[in-house]
């Protein structure tokens, strides 16, 4: 296997990974021997869900996503930029790989937008603002050998931290950086990609451009939680992304899963 | 007021001031007019003690310091790394201080050693191995006006976090970071500096050698919980320190306080 130098490989890895140590670990020791640049970002909503009920603080859910009042977002800063993020930091620091643990805070990485409160408030939920990431730093720290590693928290530059969702933190980065690297895009997940049939992993779709997409959708074969995912890779890659790969998170070396391409 | 281009100022707060917002604001603002190139430590133990509290965690201390098993550690790493290590550099972001937060395991800042559980086991506690702290890094940090904020947590580069007390973190980095930086060490507190009546704050000592320390500890003017802290830092000035100022935090912009100086 080799990587073009200019590559760099973004993955991402969700909550049910992170709240499983031994699939954690398993991914971590993947992602440390996968070979040239990378950044990893990371979840945590079903440890941050756990926390939030030994506090006593209720979990709002709407499609999806979290509605983060002032005391959510203290627990979800600490869950995922302290006790996840640091920890994947220490164990990637015990494997050799150089890893920062960082939010979209430090070093103004991401600037964010908070979220309109029409038509749903989700109070302090913001979206990056892609044209303002921080390229400059983060490519500086890959040229030195220093593997960023993304928690799920932006802020606004207004002084405010923000709950921002892991899969847009990962493409808005990927779509950043592309100005500085061909950039590939890895979404880990619990399947082995986008499945024709989802009881059978042999149905799997290993390539998709947009109009297959567009046909798969109006025929039923995508539906529900998978479409939103597709439509942003989709727009990733629109915007520069050379490839997203949807997979299973023990297929990261072998990049085995649903590859979307331009055209 | 000039500083030389050469000079460090790194500037520890401790808990009582992380846990006042007033208090905290003041000073991030003070930090924030520093001129010349800058550090923040942080420490966080009263916010810690509260949330364990509410985690229905027993809190022990013994000799000022935490005894952190391993539901302690994930506390403290969630608060000090995550929810106060965050706030301050969105804090500081708002300013236009281009601040990145750290832990002691984010691109090995810090390696330390865990202690010795002979003669008292304090759990996941360590402290800096001083000689290997990661100073080339930081110091590019630095020179590319990106301000570090460390938290008092670090590992053991065995892949194991590590709560650290914050003013060993400070003193630490001041001895490394002496090699590329003309160093001053601000320990910020809620006195005046070293008084020789606690009551009464125009007992201040500006200036004290180490001789000085030693007499004024054989009359019984410096006692108890400031002996360790000038012990620290005479120690730190004996390895290269240039200078240590124990002030109260809303007079960091002055610099009055004790000033602790070498000879």
């Amino acid at each position: 296997m080799s990587i073009n130098l200019n590559t760099l490989s973004i993955v991402k890895i969700g909550g049910n990974i992170v709240d499983n140590p031994e699939a954690l670990n398993s991914l971590l020791s993947d992602f440390h021997q996968l070979k040239g640049r990378k950044l990893l970002v990371h979840g945590g909503g079903v440890m941050a869900s756990k926390m939030a009920e030994r506090l006593g603080i209720e979990t709002k859910m709407l499609d999806g996503r979290r509605i983060t009042d002032a005391e959510t977002l203290q627990l979800v800063t600490m869950v995922y930029a302290g006790w996840i993020n640091k920890s994947i930091v220490a164990s990637l620091q015990k494997t050799g790989c150089n890893a920062i643990g960082l939010s979209g805070a430090d070093a103004n990485c991401i600037p964010s937008e908070r979220r309109s409160p029409v038509p749903i408030d989700f109070g302090f939920a913001g979206d990056p603002v892609t044209r303002k990431i921080n390229g400059k730093f983060l490519s500086t720290l890959i040229e030195n050998d220093v593997v960023p590693v993304f928690c799920a928290i932006t802020h606004d530059e207004n002084g405010s931290l923000l709950n921002t969702n892991a899969d847009t933190i990962a493409s808005s980065l990927a779509v950043a950086l592309s100005e500085y690297y061909r950039t590939t895009l890895y979404y880990c997940f619990e399947k082995e990609g986008v499945l024709r049939d989802a009881d059978d992993k042999s149905s799997l779709i290993p390539l998709m451009n947009q109009e297959a997409f567009a046909k798969l959708k109006l025929q039923g074969v995508v539906a529900n939680g998978m479409i939103p995912k597709l439509d942003n890779s989709f727009k990733a890659i629109n915007q520069g992304v050379s490839e997203v790969v949807i997979l299973h998170a023990k297929n990261l070396l072998k990049k085995t899963g649903t590859r979307l391409i331009i055209g």
